[in-house]
């Protein structure tokens, strides 16, 4: 096992109608301003806008509304709300909303804190010296970034999307209640599912190497997100589903999976190409493209890791270590299939154009070197893409 | 899934010899008087105490020295630290040891700070208002205490022992060196392992219901400790073993394992009136005996749960779910016995006529109604350890 810092401390409040008690929350922590953060406007159609809002005014707290984060968050528009945060004297940024608008919130935070150019940051150039604290009140499970150090924004101006990791973005609390989630489109209730699949399968499909403890954990997310997943997507109002999806996106993205091991979040890297040239293209739906054709690229360097996967979530038993993973792999292509996700980049209208001034963008990122199993430079990204073009 | 709050905020430093990073630990938080706490003087003989003292005094950090924090810790002796703390303007306590000294640190750390009867916290007639920060370099692999909200503390005086909760407790961080526990006497590490399936069993064989994504959380710590506790008995220099106990030690006792499911501590409750009353019992060993017993008694009221476990932990998978729940409570049994535990009354020397004494001090604990699976009174629990008491 190799060593490795936990550090989870967002308090979560989890279940049925607990938003109704932000107001008291927030008070107990001694806010006096908080700037409401939400995306198009979903919740105030659904009402949970003015149940926030109410609760948080009752409790003697001042609210900054700024809505308006996109699916794909941008840093031009979360510039804005740090302006409004300095402006206004915030003293909390509350996401209401999924991945987007959390992950809006907490540049928000940081640059309302920092007289850097904020991009430098999700550059990895420069390190947040402060921030201000972020609360979230989710309304999808997907990206974990209710529990994570990660956020992910867009520079629409040079066409990149870009995550980094910082304590600063780890929540002071976050509210999940689950029955948020039992209306939403089934496409999105899908490319939450696959994303949380991603997060757990990212840390756990590496090389060398077994920690028991954490591949335990794992893959008990895993098991529990392919099965509560088919109920959700059969009876979108199965609260226990919804409450085992939520808080299994939760733990997938903690560190929880990946304490010991080595790994980098290689789908995920490839993806924020793709969805950083073609914003439409929502992170799930990408990721379950991308990550069938990594796979196929990669399992014969660790084929009874991907095997041990194909037996526990696929009940694959027959053939040696290699066809079992190769199976599993395409067991992962019809699940998401059956969860009516694309798995080929024709179906997210993608041209093969695009794969070389994609992979060029990937491995121009930054200082690290791009391994997952293998090392990557453009030939091996290039190569993916062009496998997840191939029927 | 019922509703619940997680709240685990100790940052977890992991790995070989992360404990000689201490000082610059403790200076990054700014910290400047340390009550360094720990228990009969092994790491004065191991020469850990030397090593944390010193990198402590080389940043810049006093040094208060108090040890003999008892296996079963007292409030008598927790109060002399209590009184050196507020002495010498201590602003951390940091245990070094197992779950004794910490639990000690911690009730030093919570009197250090409240003008009232320590006593009556954990008799649950009063709560803390505040508390010092307490720390932990973890050496033994055992009660989780290391990240949990718990603390127990014997009165000597009126021969009882008490637990209870508070976020106060919750470590500000732990450090956790797998290798410190290669040294430690067999007995010693499978008291450990006894204790760590316990506070994992005893959230999971609850009734009723199933809360998927924290039910297999909680089968995996229980496999993985079956499996790294073989191995640490086995081999115990053997790092990736002790690494996976002392992880899910932690994972154990965080909330982790009982998140959304209703649950009592119902062996540990049992265990404290033996330990209580004859402190020469290891916690674990007295575990050991009285958790066989409980699940005999109850286990026909959700054979299907126990059964699971008989599957999973030890491959039994012939007979109806009564028959496997019975044959998998008979394999814990061997595998205490396995570990060189005991497993009945008499092994730990406690006669049948300490039976209704302790029973009593039981069920007159507090003001909480005793319930795991069944309802208690003095009768159920004396039937439990008269089954403690038969071959």
């Amino acid at each position: 096992m190799k060593s490795f810092t936990y550090y989870t401390p967002t308090k979560v409040f989890f279940g049925r109608e607990e938003y109704k008690r932000i107001g008291e929350i927030v008070e107990g922590y001694g806010f006096k301003k908080v700037m409401l953060h939400y995306g198009g406007g979903s919740i105030k159609k659904s009402g949970l806008f003015d149940i926030v809002a109410s609760s948080l005014k009752e409790h003697g707290i001042e609210v900054v509304e700024f809505g308006g984060a996109q699916p794909n968050p941008t840093l031009e528009h979360a510039t804005e709300g740090m302006k409004l945060c300095v402006k206004e004297g915030v003293d909390l940024v509350l996401a209401v909303g999924g991945g987007s608008a959390i992950d809006s919130a907490k540049t928000i935070a940081v640059g309302a804190k920092n007289d850097c150019d904020t991009w430098r940051f999700a550059m990895k150039e420069a390190e947040p010296k402060a921030a201000l604290p972020v609360a979230t009140i989710l309304t999808l499970a997907a990206t974990g970034s209710e529990m994570s150090a990660s956020a992910v924004i867009t520079n629409s101006e040079l066409g990149l999307k870009r995550g980094y990791n910082s304590d600063f973005h780890r929540p002071l609390f976050s509210i999940l209640c689950p029955e948020l989630t039992f209306t939403l489109p089934p496409y999105q209730t899908a490319c939450g599912i696959v994303d949380i699949m991603m997060h757990t399968l990212e840390r756990y499909l590496t090389r060398p190497g077994d920690v028991m403890i954490t591949d335990r954990m794992a893959e008990g997310v895993l098991t529990t997100v392919v099965d509560a997943g088919r109920r959700a997507m059969k009876n979108p109002e199965d609260y226990d589903a919804r409450a085992d999806l939520m808080w299994a996106g939760s733990l997938s993205h903690n560190d929880l999976t990946g304490s010991g091991r080595d790994f980098m979040m290689i789908s995920h890297q490839f993806e924020h190409e793709m969805s950083g040239m073609f914003p439409y293209v929502a992170h799930g739906a990408g990721l379950a493209v991308v990550f069938p054709a990594w796979a196929k690229y990669v399992y014969k360097k660790n084929a009874r890791r991907f095997a041990r996967l194909a037996e526990l979530l696929w009940s694959i038993t027959e053939g040696s270590d290699e066809e079992k993973a190769y199976k599993g792999i395409l067991a992962f292509e019809n699940f998401f299939r059956e969860l009516g996700m694309p798995v080929r980049m024709k179906e997210l209208n993608i041209p093969a154009s695009a794969f070389a001034p994609m992979a060029a963008k990937c491995t121009a990122n930054g200082t690290k070197k791009l391994n997952a199993i293998i090392d990557y430079t453009d030939k091996e990204i290039i190569e993916i893409f062009e496998l997840a073009d191939r029927d």
